[in-house]
C-alpha cells in the first residue's frame, strides 16, 4: 500500500501505553520521540512491540509550523 | 507559549510553496523531511523564509503509526 | 505498508480536481462517494487518475457522528 | 443543521464501546464498517445505542488516499 | 442534525476568501474571530455570505491548549 | 514560540477529566465552553489546574462551518 501521507517517519518503537481504549505509541525516528495516540486494537492489528522497526505517518494538513 | 501538542520536531525551513490560499513548508528536521500544510497568511505572521530555523508542531492524535 | 487508520475504504476514482497547492479527489466506496483533499504533490506521487481503485484512508479520531 | 463537511456516510450503529474518556462507535455504511472515535459524552448526548442510523461525518482534509 | 463534535461556535461570517480549491472563512463568535479553511465547493454548498449567523463546528480531539 | 495555528482562544480552565491516557479540558473563552481532548501527560506538562489561564488551539483545517 502507498499513501498520500507527505509525512512517513521511520524509526523503532521504544513505548506503548495502552489505556481502556486509546494507546500511545512513541518512536524514535533517530534523535526525537514521535507520540501516536491510536487504538489498542491497532496496535493489536499490528503486532506492535517495543523495539520494532515502524513509521508515524502524518498529513500534512496535520502538520503547524511554530518559531521561536 | 507551552503547547499540549507532544510533537514539535525542531529543523530548518528548506522549501515553502504558496498556492491561492494554501502554503506547503517543508522543514528539514535532520534526515527526514516534514511537509506542512498551512495558511499562507501563517507563512506571512511568522516570517518564514527558507534557511530559518522552524519547528514542525503535530498532536498526536494526528499522528498514525505503520509497519512493513 | 499495514497502516494503523482503522477506516481504509475500497473503491474507485471518479474525478481528481487541482488547485493551486491542493487537489480534490473523489473515491466512490460503493454507493456513497467520498473527497479528499490532499496535496497535488501526492497525486502525482501515486499515480492517481480517474478509473483507477484507491481507497479513502481515515483515521478513526478524525470521525465524527451525526443523528437526525 | 447543515456541515461544511464533505463526506456524510449514513449507516446503522453496530458497535459502541465505552472507554474511560473516549469511545469508539462503529458505524455500517453498507458493505463497509466505519470506526468513530468520540468522547462518552457525544455517545450519551446523541443517544447512540446499537441498530440506530446515524452518519460518520468526516472532513475532506483528514481522508487520505491509498493505492496498491 | 446533530452532531458528535463537542465545540459549536456560533457567530456571524465575516469574511470569506476563497483560493483555488480551498477557502477561508472567518467567523466572529463574540470577541474572537476563528478561521475555517473548508472547501470551495462546501461554501456554495451552504450558500454562505458575510454577515450570515454561522457556527464554527470543530471536534475536541482538534483542539489543543497552550499556556503562557 | 509563535505558532501557525490560526485559532489561538483565550480563557480559563474550568474541568479537566483524565481518563486512562486522554483527559478531556473544558475552557471558558468567554460566553463559549471549548472542549481539548487531549493526553493525561500534556495535562501534567503544562500544569493545567482549574481557573488557569489558557488558550483553545486549532489549526484552520480542523475548522468546520455549519448553518441552521
Amino acid at each position: 500500500m502507498k499513501i498520500s501521507a507527505r509525512n512517513v517517519l521511520k524509526g523503532k518503537v521504544v513505548d506503548i501505553a495502552k489505556g481502556a481504549t486509546t494507546a500511545h505509541v512513541r518512536i524514535d525516528i533517530g534523535g526525537a520521540i514521535v507520540t501516536a495516540s491510536i487504538t489498542n486494537e491497532s496496535v493489536d492489528d499490528l503486532g506492535l512491540v517495543k523495539g520494532m522497526t515502524a513509521s508515524a505517518v502524518i498529513k500534512s494538513s496535520d502538520v503547524m509550523v511554530a518559531v521561536e
